[in-house]
This record gives C-alpha cells, structure tokens and sequence, in this order.
C-alpha cells in the first residue's frame, strides 16, 4: 500500500512545485525543507500529503508567492512580522530567525506573527534555535475544529506548542503537540480504517462525547486536552486559547473562530477582525541565564535520569519527548519516505498540473 | 463545619506570624498577600491552610528568613534571581518585579529563579503584570510526585503554568493550572470524603491506574494532563518537564526527583544537583507587540466571541479562565474567607506557639 521515495526524490519534486508556483528559489527551498522534516519525523499527516493543500490554497488566490515578508514593528526583544500573505512554510523561519537575532542581542527574542497560513510542524522552527545554542518555543493559531469546554462550538484549532531544549552530549529535548487531546490527524487514521475513537477525543454536534470517528465530518468538535472537564480539559481550553492569542490577537491576526481554514474549499469567515493565521515563536539564548555548557550537562542529567526512571510494567523505558520522531528519521534517512499509494497519486496530479516530472518509486 | 474570617483579620494574622518568624516587613506584607490571594480566590489548597507548612520548613532550617534576594546574573531581556533560601512567597514577587523592569526597556523580561521554595498560587505572579500592561506568565517546579508516561516513579512535580492577559472593558484573562490532569489539593478533598478518584488522575504503585483516592499515600503517583497515553498524558508528561526545565534548570534549582519537598518532615533529596526549588517568570509589554488600546480591545472582542459560544446542552455558558476565581473573590471580599475547623484549630496551634493572638470567628 505504500510506495517508498528517497528524501532528495521528494525534495526535488516538491521544490519544483514551489518553483512553478512562482516562489523565489529561496522560498521554495525552506517551504520544501519544512514539509520534508514532517515526513522525516514521522508525522505524515503535515508533510508531502499537504502539498496538495498549499497548492490549492494558491489557486485560491489565498497565498501570495512574492511577498514582502518584514519587520513592521519592533524593540530590543521583540517584533511583529507581516507575512504578507506569504507561504506560512517561510514566513516561519523567517520570524524564526528574526527571533534568534534579538535573542543574540538582548537575550531573548519574541516573534508574533500576522498575515501568514500554515507553517508545517511547529518542532521544525523550534528546532532552528538549537543550532544557536538558544532554546526555541514555536506555536500558531489554526482553523477552528475545537469546542471549549461546555460549548458546541468549534472556536479554536488544535493550536500546537513546540519547545526545544539543547543538550551536550544527549539529544535535544524537543517536545511538539497539539493542544488537543489527539490530532485530527490520528482521528483520519480512524477514520480510514473504519474504526470508533476513544471516548475524551472528539464530541458530536450536541456536544456529548462520542466515540465516532466521523463525528467531527458530522458538525462535532475536537476536544481540548483533557478530553472533559473531569480531566481537565479545562486546562487544554486554556492552552489552546493562549496559543490562539499569543499567535493571532497579538500580531494582529486573525483569531478563535475566523482563523482563515486550511482547506480551501472552506470559505473564509466573514468578519474576520485581522490579518491571515498567526505565529508566535520564541527563542531563548541559553547563556542569557546560565553558563552553556553547565547548562547542557544538567540537561543531560535530566535527561538521563528520566529516561532511565523505573519503567511501568509492560513497559521499556520511559521516553524523552522527542525521541520517536528521531529514531523515525534515523530510519527514514537510511530506507527512505513511505508514501501511501494515494498520496503518490495526488502528487503526481499536482506535478503533471503543474508541469513537474512524475514521481516514481525507489528502487531498492 | 467552617467559620468565616474578614480578610484583614486573616491579613494580621498571618502577617504577625510571618513577623515573629523574623521576616523584614515588606517580606511578611508580600507573603501574606500572596497567600491570602489564594484564599481569596478559592484556591483554599494553596492560602493560610499551609501556613503551618512554612513554619515547619522555617523550623527545619529550609527557609531563611533574611534573605540577599539578588539578580546574579542578566542580559537586557532576562536575569537569574537568587532566592537566598527565602520564602518564595517574598522570592517571586521580586523576581516578577525585575522582569516587570527588563520588559520596559527591552520589550519582555524573563526571570529564571533558584534557591526558592513554595511560591504560593502562580496565578498571583503571573496577574502583577496587569497593572503595567504587560502579559505575565509564572511557573515553578515542585516536590516530585507525579510519574512520566510509561514509569512508576515519581519525578515531576505538580508544576504549574500561569498566564495573565489585560483586557479593555472585560476583566482578564488569568490561566492557573496544574500540568497534572487533578491537582494533589482536589485529591486530598475525595480522601477526606473517602471518595474515589476518577480513573486518569493517579495511579498505584505498579503504575496501573486506580480509582483509589489514597493511592498517591501508598507509593503511586499524580498522573500528567491527559492521565492515559491514549489521552495524551505524553503532552501533559512534556508540559510539566518544560515547567521544569525553565524554573530548575536555566536558574540553577534542583530538578526532577530532586525538587525540595514542602513537606519539612520529608527528608531533602540526596545529591541535589541545583539549589532549591526554582521558578520561571515572563513579562511581555502589550505594546512591545502592537498599540495597547487595540489589543485590549481585541481580547475583548475574543473574551466576548467565546463566552457567548453556543454552551452545550445542560451548560449555561462558557468561562473564560479566571472566571471562576474572581467571581469567588467578589463573593469573599463581601462575605469574608470561610475556613474549616481543622484549619483554623491549626492556624491557632501556629499562633500560639509564635505568640499571635487567637483566631476567633467574623461576628455578623
């Protein structure tokens, strides 16, 4: 059922896409890097698959490819960037960078973000600020599919925190999740395979808590983190909502229920009080608080000692977040990206649209 | 079963105990008012009930009562404050301060702190940024009784988050929540009631789940948001580390398993690789990001949009965080502070040997 791709396969494939849309090679590059890193971790659902999507939304006229992404307003830590309707995809690391350049200079840097789309996975910007030994903090706003607790109403999207930790000798700590109880992501999976949801993720149109997988295709919601109110799922609301404001109301984007949506068939809310999606990204020079290395050897220790906590039985070890997503792309690195047939297919529609060469599968 | 106190009653009380302990005035005003605000608030867990618990560490020798609360270190937008072992009740409210500072010049100021101990409700700290139009957010690392997805041990604390939001018209928006899915104070109420847990919220000593409330006594553990992997307690698991990481690690406090207890009767942790507990603080200046009037309005606009939501059948609307808790500071600050028995028996058993005067009940 899947078809295997070797990342510069799909790199060159999915750059091409960018190139032919009319993105400046430097813009296509990072927005094709963007979405690889997805496929590479392991997180399917935001990687080449979404291709389509991006392409749809420039049809749309939703997505400018020559923007004038820039500083529109700025102090010695922070700044606000307008991403000009721009791929979400760069405008990130763009933000991203302006964010470790103020972090270089006062200690810390804080980006909001307004007038952007889809940024891909929150972890790849985070990720960014490791290699300047700072730690990195990405989140954004996104179509709203989440009821807060006690309502009916989809009122905010799966809004995901991504932090990222330098370590010396251990592998970076980098935790990226929704703010949600499971990603709509793992919902389609259930979805495809015909399967009930667990109760805690997902209510159907009156609010109740169901275990159909379909409910949220049906007028239901995602429910926040927590799953219901006995578990807390006040806490996700809360996490969800300020994800939305530090992305959306702070930058001057668009918040909670008029996030512009990502499909683009979906038409665009009406009213909406600001500016495209939003993105707030933060990055924090290690040095700024304590020496770099004592640092990265504590958090080593930490590190260490987590992972080797008494393990529950039934259980191997306890896991540091972010190791699945690396041992994913150890592996990918070596055997290569598995592409469901479906999604070979739908590429290949976009590449013969838009007069780029067909996929075909690694020869092993 | 209660008897109920003004606030200024409380107020003196609590404020000649922390004068006899030998604290310097301003530090007995600060700690009063911080734990008194939780009082206020409803968070009867956190406010005069663990008074007692202050002067058993001051007892122990864990608590210095005239403390060089100090910045050791700093950079235009951050600083490492050095509790100096003093009450974090004092510690916090100085470290929030200097952050306050750093964000009127450098647009945000961020405040790791090391050598502190229980700090009280994070939500006091986080809401001190309102009043200088800031955005404040507080968190801290506790006593370790909370296990990581997939272990038995206990190596998280309850750690908290705290995000305080200005708002125009509307009152703000104040997040204050335990990264566990219950907090240890609503376990301790279903104990006293003899009372079951519901499932997700801790588990035995064998790592299995249980709906025994006086599981966390026998040997089990809190369990993070989420309480199962299939309800993301992975995410709540990488909330409370990063809680951990930011307030213990980048200041220089003891991390993990070995965060200083509360409890003073629990022996200190051997080995401590940091100084105390620690605490992380944030202040970002609304205007740092855009026009304060404008995104005040805005989160009106966004407190309004959400709190007239749809409301699931049966609810009569939804709430926004903070709702609950000044609604019942309303309540208090016009029918006074009701205490359980026990409690107030406690409180004069602290009395008596500080040599305070007796607490007697509010005539009304």
């Amino acid at each position: 059922m899947t078809q295997t791709f070797s990342y510069e396969r799909l790199f060159n494939f999915v750059y091409q896409v960018f190139l032919k849309m009319g993105c400046i090679e430097e813009h296509a590059i990072l927005a094709t890097r963007v979405l690889l890193s997805a496929d590479m971790r392991g997180v399917d659902s935001h990687g080449v698959a979404r291709l389509n999507g991006y392409v749809r939304l420039w049809e749309a006229k939703r997505i400018n490819v020559t923007p004038n992404i820039r500083v529109v307003h700025e102090t010695p830590s922070t700044a606000v960037v307008d991403g000009d309707a721009g791929l979400g995809l760069a405008v990130a690391p763009f933000a991203m960078q302006v964010a470790i350049e103020k972090a270089e200079k006062a200690g810390t840097g804080w980006v909001a973000v307004k007038n952007s789309n889809h940024f891909g996975i929150a972890g790849y910007h985070a990720m960014i600020a490791l290699e300047h030994n700072m730690i990195g903090i990405a989140m954004t706003n996104a179509s709203a599919i989440v009821a807060p607790t006690f309502s009916v109403e989809r009122m905010l999207g799966t809004n995901p925190i991504a932090v990222a930790i330098p370590a010396h000798n251990e592998p970076p700590f980098v935790a990226d999740f929704a703010t949600t109880t499971a990603s709509n992501g793992k919902l389609e999976i259930l979805q495809r395979k015909g399967e009930e949801a667990p109760a805690g993720w997902v209510q159907d149109a009156n609010g109740q808590s169901t275990t159909n997988a379909n409910a949220l295709k049906e007028g239901g919601a995602l429910l926040p983190l927590g799953g219901d109110r006995e578990h807390g799922c006040h806490k996700g609301y809360a996490l969800g909502s300020i994800v939305d404001i530090f992305s959306a109301v702070l930058s001057g984007a668009s918040y909670g229920p008029w996030a512009p949506p990502f499909p683009a068939y979906v038409p665009m809310p009406v009213n909406m009080p600001g500016e495209g999606l939003g993105h707030f990204f933060g990055a924090m020079r290690v040095d700024a608080f304590r020496p770099l290395v004592e640092f990265e050897e504590h958090i080593d220790n930490w590190i260490r000692r987590f992972r080797t906590a008494k393990p529950a039985p039934g259980y191997e070890k306890v896991l540091i977040p972010g190791d699945i997503e690396r041992e994913m792309e150890i592996k990918r690195s070596k055997d290569g990206i598995p592409l469901f047939a479906s999604v070979v297919e739908d590429l290949n529609r976009v590449g013969e649209k838009m007069g780029v060469e067909r996929l075909t599968p690694k020869r092993v």
